[in-house]
């Protein structure tokens, strides 16, 4: 089928034939198809969806593009974690230790930070000298003898994924569902895993906003993992207000470290003994979840978790002794707290994404692909949603090195906080679990 | 806003600003727009089409994308007459000169033959000497000392349209009535008109299959001439056959003569007439369709309209002497009849497109942009539908240079016809008239 009648027939709502999936996507990537007929492909996509066979043939050939790690030679089920991304979500740098310490081999590939939310690889390259850019036969190696590697995306990987991301980005096809699945997906399967935990945002903080559209963006990938042979598990996680009270690379390092020494906020505890309990569960370390959550509060309590994840910044590079002194890490020069509440009452609302835009306005995450960011600045929630405040009391310490976007930033948190006379109505952390 | 915003906003089905479309239609153009995000907005487009305002901004962003030519220094009502395609359509060749004759300024950009249609500019190129590439200076001088010039498609006309058909022709979104509608109507309106008759042909050898589809394509062009202060008129009119009995391009330019001598095939004449009838309504030449016939019928009989094609041909550098003796246009070397028909009966259905792409094989139309065509191959439907044929009788006379293809045009011409014990019922060959 020629790219012309390939698109054709998406538009007209035929389904695809796998082997011409294939071949387009080939083609696509070797240059013979041009972007154009890539992206009026994507926008029929957009509005006549992929069915499971079709999401199938996609990924698989997004994910042949490039190099598809063997992780053969490490024993065990090799599990990761995906989280389609929110702000504060500090979850990977204390799920990947607590899940090695438990057994459980965990090759992971992060992202960096876009739009309004953060990246894993931006939070971990604010630990000094913390390398993610390992080559693929020293991940190998890692996963095997440290039991788990953390890596940016490579040229290796997926490259069909990066120039389809690059060229959905400015066609208005990203929040496409069967493409965002196919997406994460193939880079995922890329990475040599067995299993795989979807951590799926919801809310306000979250690409989803709707539980209907992380529902079926999880029904839709947990459907790919299928058709790959691949077990996945998904939960939908609430992303109303950050997680955790730090937002801002360096910051969240350190809350990460204090979950693992049973020390961090509980929403974020709790959305990460979660998540890895599942983990637990797919990598056969433990027959239930109950289980699996004994195991994990078994190695915060003996500090197994935090030596893994020391030994992971050594083995990356990194200096572990920043995981024991945080005033390794990169420090902020001032703060100032912000936001003081009108009146006696309670938070009642928190626009997230206006948060991860205050953040990215301070530095601390990136608005165009090239931005460099600072590591150090951010924010600490001093109230979250449905804590008291009294009248005058700041809600955000902001940490800060260049105080010219100081004003935009406060003026931004300004306008994501509100406040009432009543507590409102607490939501569930955890809204659903698919597999 | 952005080509991004603009792209998201038509695909979420929103309503797009005149300003908005003009800035992105401008940018294309220039090239700051590149194709890949044009693409995905026509796909955006086909899905969720343009509104009357929208269209009527999009294609006077495609007319001003180039020369608008102005010839207000012609007197009257400039009229122009568009078909949207069709097999044996020579409609223009004798509806220029019959309405030129009656006093109508016909000033007419023409279109090349591609796919199974043939085009007004391959029919007239077939006269010896004739030229189209008229520079725009001369094109005016033209319309105003002769009443008529018949001009292909020129860089400096709708260059946007140009880039932008070249670009939908691999992407998929030819066949979408608000693109196909904003296409010729920014053409048609940059030849200088005051008012357009349009041929919505419908059927076997149109692009258009279902009267529904025509009607809507019609609705869409009346409405865009009326956003620009153009009046337009439609005919739907009967493409479920060759028109006349003429397929191939110097064969028609024959037939078109006799048409002007009140020799032609009824259907053909009849198509013509009723098209030139509504120039001359239109032209404010003649206060009534019948008053026009007469008008017609007048400069037909008394040679005036045969002068005035000859008058045309030889102002644009062709033989006139070609139009009295037509062994001075090319000849095929050689004929076979073809086709003989199993029993005694009726045609009942001929394929018009299948006939076009029988012509498109012996060489009398193009399948790429770049074919080179022999002006002097072609078909003489000896029957067409409803009339009788005896067991063994040929239908259809090839004219041909080159033996090769023959074979595979006599199967092309094979399938295309169908026979049967009794006539088929008989249609109308105007179907409808909208304005």
């Amino acid at each position: 089928m020629r790219p012309y009648e390939l698109i054709k027939a998406k538009r007209d709502g035929q389904r695809l034939a796998p082997e011409d999936i294939r071949a387009f996507i080939e083609a696509y990537t070797s240059g013979q198809v041009p972007d154009y007929q890539m992206s009026a492909l994507c926008m029929a996509v957009f509005f006549r969806g992929l069915d499971a066979v079709e999401l199938g043939a996609w990924a698989q050939a997004m994910l042949r593009s490039g190099e598809v790690v063997d992780l053969s030679d490490t024993p065990g089920v090799k599990v990761d974690k995906h989280s389609t991304g929110g702000v504060g979500d500090k979850v990977s740098v204390s799920l990947a230790p607590l899940a090695a310490a438990c057994g459980v081999p965990v090759p992971m590939i992060s992202g960096r930070g876009l739009g309004h939310t953060g990246g894993t690889v931006d939070k971990l390259l604010s630990i000094p000298g913390f390398r993610m850019d390992v080559p693929v036969p020293e991940y190998r190696r890692l996963v095997r003898e440290v039991g788990c590697c953390l890596i940016s995306q490579t040229e290796a990987i997926a490259p069909a994924d990066k120039k389809l991301y690059a060229l959905r980005d400015v066609t208005a096809t990203v929040d496409c569902i069967p493409l965002i699945a196919s997406s994460i997906m193939s880079k995922k399967l890329a990475e040599g895993i067995d299993a795989l935990v979807l951590d799926v945002k919801v809310g306000s903080g979250a690409f989803m906003k709707k539980v209907e559209d992380a529902r079926t963006l999880a029904r839709t990938m947990i459907g790919i993992g299928a058709e790959m042979g691949r077990k996945v598990t998904a939960l939908l996680t609430d992303m109303n207000q950050p997680l955790g009270r730090a937002v801002g690379n360096a910051l969240e390092i350190v809350e990460a470290v204090e979950m693992l020494h049973g020390r961090a906020p509980a929403d974020y505890t709790e959305v990460t003994m979660a998540l890895t309990a599942e983990m637990l569960v797919l990598g056969r370390k433990a027959a239930s979840i109950a289980e699996a959550r004994g195991m994990l509060e078994k190695v915060i309590a003996d500090g197994s978790a935090v030596r893994k994840l020391k030994e992971i910044v050594q083995a990356q590079g990194g200096d572990p002794r920043a995981i024991d002194d945080y005033s390794r890490l990169p420090q902020a020069r001032a703060t100032v707290d912000v936001v003081p509440a009108p009146r006696d009452g309670f938070v009642t609302v928190i626009d997230t994404e206006a948060v991860g835009l205050a953040a990215v306005a301070l530095g601390a995450g990136r608005q165009r692909v090239d931005s460099i960011i600072d590591p150090a600045v951010g924010f600490t929630l001093l109230r979250k949603e449905g804590e008291p405040v009294k009248a005058g009391e700041p809600v955000v310490r902001v940490h800060y090195n260049d105080p010219a976007p100081l004003e935009e930033v406060k003026a931004r948190l300004a306008r994501a906080y509100q406040f009432g006379p009543q507590a409102p109505a607490s939501r569930p952390l955890v809204i659903e679990r698919l597999e």
